[in-house]
C-alpha cells in the first residue's frame, strides 16, 4: 500500500478542544495509554533510510485507543451522531458501537441521533433528534442502511454549530465521505472559534474505499462480497449462451477498488475496466477487437466496469452534478452495452450480451462479519478519541492499526489504484487482459 | 389454485411410443405402479358435484412414478438432454438427476447432452454432443445456469429428428418453456410419423411460473428468495433518505408471480404492479397521486413492478420480438422512474428515487434446497416416464403430486394471478395498495 | 401425501364461540366468503369411488379466508399471542403477521404478547404481557427465534383461562406443537364452559413437520435449507480424508422428514436413517458391514441420522422425559459414532469419522422467503378465523389450500414418512442404500 | 499486532536452490522486481529508535512478487501441490491459483496434485498423483475442502524426497499447518543435501490463525463469518427461554482468535473464554457465580469458549495425541455444560442451557470473497517465489504486504492473543466480562 500515498512531510498532530485531566473510568478494567504511541506511515527500509540520511522526522500517526486521562466528565456529557451521503454496509454497526461504548464503558447516557444527515441540524427541515439508548440500538446491526437516515449535500456551518450548541452536544460524531469530512472540519473550527467545547470526530465512510491515508473503509469488504455474486451470475449467463457476454457495472466513481477486488474474488472476469487505466474502444488493440478475439477463442467473456471508467467517451456531453456536488458520470455501462452490440451486429456475430447493473444491491445489505468487527473497532476508537478531547480528526486504519488522522490531511485527494502495484498486476494476471491502448 | 385453471373437459391420456413389456429393474428394490393411479384436477366438492350431477367423467391426471413394466431395454437405450430458453435456478440439478437416475437405477449408460439448446441438433452450428457420465455431472448442481448452454428460438423439426435418429436416441428430454414444449410436441409427432421409437419427455422451465396445469415450476422458489433480497435493499434505500422511493423491476412477462411472492416474502413493498391488474398513472386514483399521499404520510415507499405490467403505456410504440418469438415489452421500470421523477419535480417535492433492476441476478444463482429437492423429483419422474415408453408429455406438479400432462394440453395459454384469489388478496392486504384506476 | 393420512370418517365441523353477525370491514376492498367452500381431503378417484359407492359423505375441510360476517367488534376486541415449545424459523413472521392483519385490516389495536409460553399466563412466574403494536413488530421478522420467548411444559388450564378473562382477551392465538394444541383445545373448552366469549385459534409449529392433516409446517423449509448446508460440509469432510466418514445428526424425534428432505436437497448422503425404517447395525446386511462395503468401493461415505432413529438400541436404558413430557431419546448420533469407530478399529481400517451435530443452528435462523410467505398466510388465515368467531381449531395447509382443522382431529398422532411412498423411494434411489435388516 | 511477536534479531534471508538467471516471461506485461524490496517487521517509532540507538540492523522481511530473473525454465518445469492437516476454507482457491499462475503466466504445464497429504508421496499407500490442468481446476473454488484430499501425521522424509525425485518435481508447494511446515523444511534440506534442484514453498494453513509472523492465515475470515452465525443462533436460543444460556464451542486449540473475532462480529456474547486467559469456575469471582449474576440481572447469557480454554480443569486426566501429534484437548464445552447445569440445579434455578458445537461446519464451507482474494494472492506469490528458485520459505502477510519468511523462523511457536492488546480489550468491552479469577 506504500505506493498509494505520498507519505512525506505529514503533519500528524491531532488538535484538542482542551487538555484531558479526568481519570478515565476504563482505567479499572483496561490498560490505557497516552498519546506517545505511534506507527510509521511508510515502513519500507528504503524510505526510512532517506529520512534518516536527511535527518528529517519520520512521518508517523498517533495510535487510537483509550487514554489514561479524558477531557469530558461522562456524567455531564452529551453526544451526537450523524450519518451522511450514500448508504454503506455497517453504518448501523458503527452507530450501535458508539452508543454501547459511551453507555457501558464511559457511563455517558445522552446520545442523540441527528436524522437525515446534515439536514437534521437545520431547523427548517423540521426533523427531530432521536434518543439513542442501548435498547433502541440493540438489534440495528441486523438491518442494512442507517436507522438515522441520510442525505446528500452541504448545509450552513453556522446553523449546524447553532444546533450543536443548542443541544449542549460535547462530542459530535460524523459518519460520511469526503464532503462530510470537510463539513466536520469546518464545524470543528467554528466550534473552537466560538469558544464552545465540542469534540468533532469523523469516521470515514465510502463504499469506493478511496479515502487517502485510510487503507480500508468499512463496508468495502461486504460490497466486494456482493459484487462477487453478481460477477458470478454474469459468468453463468455468459457461459449459458453461444457467444455469451456478461457485462457488469460496479460502483467506483474515481477509483476501481470494488471492481478490482470483486474480480479477484471471483476470478471469472476477463476484462476489468477502471478509472485509473485508460483504454480505447476502437482500433486493433482496443476493447472491441480484443473482446472479439477472446470470444472467437473461448466462446464467452465477462467484463467488469467501474462506473467512473472510460469517462473520456463522454467528453462532449455537458457536465452535471448531484446534490453532494459530485460530477455525474456518463453511464459507461450503457455505453459499452450499445457499442459492443453495435460492433458485433456490424460483423454479423450473434453475441448474447447480458448487462447487469446491481446498483444499490451492493451497498444496502447488512455488514459481513469482517466489516462488523471493523465497525465495532472504529466506534470504540472514535469514542476514546472524543472522550479524550481530540477534535478535527478521523479514525483511520493503517498497517492494521487504528490511528488518529487530522481531517485536513485526508480530504480533497482520492486514493486510487496504483496501476504499477500488486493489486492491479494481480488483476491483469487473473484476467489476462492486455493494455487496450492503440 | 383451483381458480387458476379451467379444469373441465380435459383429455389426460398420455400417448405411448409402444407398449411396455420389460420388467423394470427397479422392481427389486422399490414399489412400482401401473397407469391406473390418478388424482383429481379440481378437488372442491362443489365442482365434483357438478360432474356427478351431469354424469360426466371427473377430470384427473395420471400419476408419475416408476412402472412395473418398461418399454426400453436399459442396456441398449440412449438418451439425450437439451436445455432451451433463459436460465433458471436448478437446470443443472435436473440434468444431474436424469443422468444419475438413468445410470444408477436403470443401468442406462449412454446419455448425451445437446449443447446450446435446439441449435445443438442442427449440424450447421457445429456444436458437438457432450457425454454425460455420473462423474461428469457430479458437482454441477453447485453451479448456476446450465452446463449444456442454451439458446432461444426455434429450429427445423426435421433436422432435430434427423439428429435424434442419427444418434440412436431413444428418450429425449426437453427442458424449456412454452416454445420448447411446442417444439418437443412436434418432435414427438414427427418421430411417430417416421416410425422411429423415441420417447419425448418435457420438463417445463419458466422462472415466471406461468405454465398452465403446473402449480409450480422449478427455480421459482429460488428466484423469489433472490428477489426478496432486492426488495429488502430497496426498502433500506427508501428509509435511508428523506422522501425515499425504492423502485424494483422484477421478471414476469405475462404474470406477476415473482413480484407477488417476493413482496409477500419481504412485506416491505407498498405497491406491487403486475400484468394481471390494470392501473393508471395519472388522476386522483392513479399511482402517482397515491404514491404522493403515501410519501406525505409515511416519508418513504417501495414499489415492485413486474416487467410485463403497465404495457398499455407503450401502445403507441411499434412492437419488437426476441429470438424466441416473445414480444419485447416496453421497459416499465424506466418509464416509472421517469414519470415519478417528473411528477414530483413539478411539485417541487425532493424525492430520492432509487431504481433497482436486478435482471439476471435473480435467475443465475444456484438452486435453493427446496428447488433442488423439486428438481430431483422432476428428473426421476421424467426418467420413469421415458423408460416406460410414454411420449409427448410433460412432468407437472399438481396438488403436491407429480403427474403426467399431455404437452398439447398445457402449451399456448399462460397461467396468471387470479386477482380475486387469495394470493392477490394477500398482496393487497400486505401492501395496503388500493385499486389504482380512475 | 394421500398415503400419509387415514382421511376417512373425519368430522370437520369447526366449532364457534358464537354466530358472526357483523359485516366485515374487509368487504370494502376484498372478496369475502362464507363457510361453504371446502376441499376434499383425499383427491384420488379410487378413494372417491369408494365413498360414492357406499353413499357416504366425502371427507373435506373448510377453507380458510376472510368471512363476510365477523363475530367480534374490532373496536372492542383484545387479542393475545403466545409461543410455546422449541424455536422454529418464522415464529416472529407469524407474530408480526397477526399484529399487522389485526391492526391494518380489521382495526384491532389491542394485541398482547404473552411472554415465555404458557408460563406467561401464570401469575407466580411474574412475567408481564407485552403490548404488540405495528411499530413494535416492524423489524422482528429479521430476527430468529421468538421475541416473546417460549417455554416447555403444561400449565394449569384454569389459571390460563383466568388470565385470559382478567385481560379481556377475545381471541387467543396459540403457536406451538402437539402439547400446545392439546392445551389450546382444553382452554377453548374451559372458556366455553365458563360462558366467556373467546376464540381459540392454533397455528401448528413443529420443525419436524410431523403434525397430522398438515402437509407442511412453517419453518420446515428453512430448517431443510440449513440442514443441507451441514450435509454438504459432512460430504466435504468425508472426501477430504482417506476412508472419510461424515456423520450428521438432524432433528426428527418421531419422523425423519428433515433428514429425508435435506438428503434429497444435497444428494450426497449415502445412508439416511429415520425412525420410520428399522435397521440393524450388525450382521452382513447391517449398517456397519454395508458401510464397510461402501468405503472399500468409493473411499468415503456420508450418513444422515434423525435423532429418533434406531431407538431400539437403547431399550435397556431407563426412559426419561423433558419438561414438555416428550420421552428423551437415546443419543443415536453418539452411539453410531462409537459403534462405527469400534467396528473399523477392530478391523484395522483407519477411518476418519467426522461427527456433526448442528443442533439448534438448524432452527434458530431467520425464515427463508418461502417460509416467510407461508407464515404471512398462516397469520392472515388465523386472524380471519378468529374474527369470525371460530374456536378450537388450527390453520392447516392441505393440497396448497389453507384450511380449518378441529384441533382434536389433529393432535395425538404424529405424521410419519410412508416408507412405501415416493419421498422415501426417492431417498433410497438417491442414496442407493439397501434395506439394512438381516 | 506488534505486541504479538518478538520481532528482534530476526534472520530474514530466504535460501535459494540456485541463482536465477533466466528472464521472466512476465517481464513483457508486468513490472517485476528484485530481492532488495523489504518492509520493517515492527514499524513503531519507539522500537525503531532502539535499533538506531544500538546501531543494529532493523529487522525486515523480503517482499513477495514476480522477479526479473527466474531459476527454472518454464518449458521443462514440473510442480507438485500437496494439502495436509485439517480442512480450511480456501484450499481449493490456492490450488486453482497455483495451477492458473503456473500455466497462464509462466507457461508451466505439468502440475501434479499429491493426494491425501503426505501419504500421497509414500508408495505403500497406493495413491496416484492427479494431473492438475486449468480445466480440471476450473470450478474447484466453488467446492469446500480440498479436491486433493488430506491426511494428518508425518511421513518418512526420505521417501517423500524419493517421490519428488522420481517424478522430477522442481517446485513443491506444501499447504498445511505447523507440522507440515516442519516437514517441508526437512524436505527442503534433504533435497539440497542430495544435490537435487527442487524449490520448497509453503503456504501456511491453520484455521486458528496462530502462525507466528503471519498476521492472517487464509480461511480465518470465512471461519469467523460462520462462527458468527452460530453465536447469533445461541443468542436467539438464550433469549427464547427463561434463564436461557447459549453455550458455543469454537475451534482454537492454542489461541482464541476465532472465538474473539466471532464474538466481536456478533456482539451478543457475554463471556468469551480463550486459552490465553486463565479463569476459575468456582468462587465468587469465578465463571459460575458471575454467570448467575448476569442471569439474574438480564435473564439470559451467551458463552463462547475456544476448545483450548480451561485445560487446567483436565489436569488429572492422562494426555492423548491425535495422528498429527497434537495433544488432544479435554472437551471444555461438555465440561462447562455439565458444570453449569450442576451449579444451577443445586440452586434450583431452572436454567435452559443450549449447547452448540458446530465443529466442522465452520471449516468445510467455501471461502468468502475476502479469503478468495487472499488465496489468489498467496498462490501467485508462492509461484513467483518458486519460479525464482527460493526454497525453505513460506508466504506470509505482514502489514498488508506479502512477504517471504524462512520456515524455521515461523514454526514451533504459536501466535497468541495478547491479553493486553486492543483485540482482547475490545472483547472485554464488548462482553463486559470481568477477570474471572479469585
Amino acid at each position: 500500500m506504500n505506493g498509494e500515498t505520498g507519505g512525506e512531510g505529514v503533519n500528524t498532530i491531532v488538535p484538542l478542544v482542551g487538555i484531558p485531566t479526568i481519570d478515565s473510568p476504563l482505567l479499572v478494567a483496561t490498560k490505557c495509554m497516552d498519546d506517545s504511541e505511534r506507527i510509521l506511515i511508510d515502513s519500507s527500509p528504503s524510505v526510512l533510510d532517506r529520512y534518516l540520511k536527511d535527518n528529517r522526522e519520520i512521518p508517523s500517526f498517533e495510535l487510537g485507543g483509550p487514554r489514561n486521562k479524558i477531557f469530558f466528565d461522562p456524567s455531564k456529557t452529551k453526544c451526537g451522531v450523524v450519518t451522511c451521503g450514500g448508504l454503506c454496509p455497517g453504518i448501523n454497526d458503527v452507530i450501535r458501537g458508539i452508543v454501547h461504548e459511551l453507555y457501558y464503558m464511559y457511563g455517558v447516557e445522552n446520545v442523540y441521533g441527528i436524522p437525515y444527515g446534515l439536514q437534521g441540524f437545520i431547523p427548517s427541515y423540521r426533523h427531530s433528534f432521536i434518543e439513542l439508548t442501548p435498547s433502541y440500538v440493540e438489534n440495528i446491526h441486523e438491518l442494512g442502511g442507517t436507522i438515522l437516515g441520510s442525505s446528500r449535500g452541504s448545509q450552513d456551518i453556522g446553523q449546524i454549530v447553532d444546533a450543536i450548541e443548542r443541544s449542549n452536544i460535547n462530542i459530535m460524531f460524523f459518519i460520511g465521505g469526503d464532503g462530510t469530512m470537510k463539513a466536520a472540519s469546518s464545524v470543528a473550527n467554528e466550534v473552537l472559534a466560538r469558544g464552545y467545547r465540542c469534540s468533532v470526530i469523523a469516521i470515514p465512510k465510502t463504499i469506493d474505499n478511496d479515502i487517502s491515508f485510510v487503507s480500508k473503509t468499512f463496508g468495502f469488504d461486504t460490497a466486494v462480497e456482493e459484487a462477487r455474486k453478481v460477477i458470478q451470475c454474469a459468468h453463468v449467463e455468459s457461459k449459458g449462451a453461444p457467444f455469451g457476454i456478461g457485462l457488469v457495472k460496479l460502483m467506483g466513481r474515481d477509483s476501481g477498488f470494488i471492481a478490482a477486488h470483486a474480480a479477484l474474488a471471483c476470478r471469472e472476469a476477463n476484462f476489468v475496466l477502471v478509472p485509473e487505466e485508460d483504454f480505447d474502444l476502437d482500433g486493433d488493440k482496443g476493447l472491441l477487437a480484443t473482446l472479439e478475439r477472446r470470444l472467437k477463442h473461448r466462446g464467452h467473456a465477462v467484463i467488469v466496469v467501474a462506473e467512473g471508467a472510460g469517462q473520456k467517451f463522454f467528453e462532449d456531453i455537458p457536465k452535471q452534478t448531484d446534490p453532494s456536488g459530485n460530477v455525474r458520470k456518463g453511464d459507461i455501462g450503457l455505453l459499452l452495452k450499445e457499442r459492443i452490440g453495435h460492433y458485433f451486429h456490424l460483423q454479423s456475430i450473434p453475441v448474447n450480451l447480458k448487462y447487469i447493473d446491481p446498483s444499490y444491491v451492493v451497498r444496502s445489505v447488512v455488514a459481513n462479519a469482517s466489516d462488523s468487527i471493523f465497525c465495532g473497532f472504529l466506534a470504540q476508537m472514535a469514542v476514546h478519541a472524543g472522550m479524550s478531547g481530540k477534535t478535527d480528526m478521523l479514525i483511520g486504519l493503517w498497517n492494521n492499526e487504528y490511528v488518529h488522522i487530522p481531517i485536513p490531511l485526508s480530504v480533497g485527494e482520492r486514493k486510487k489504484i496504483d496501476t504499477n502495484g500488486s493489486l492491479w498486476m494481480s488483476v491483469k494476471e487473473s484476467t489476462g487482459q492486455p493494455v487496450m491502448k492503440n
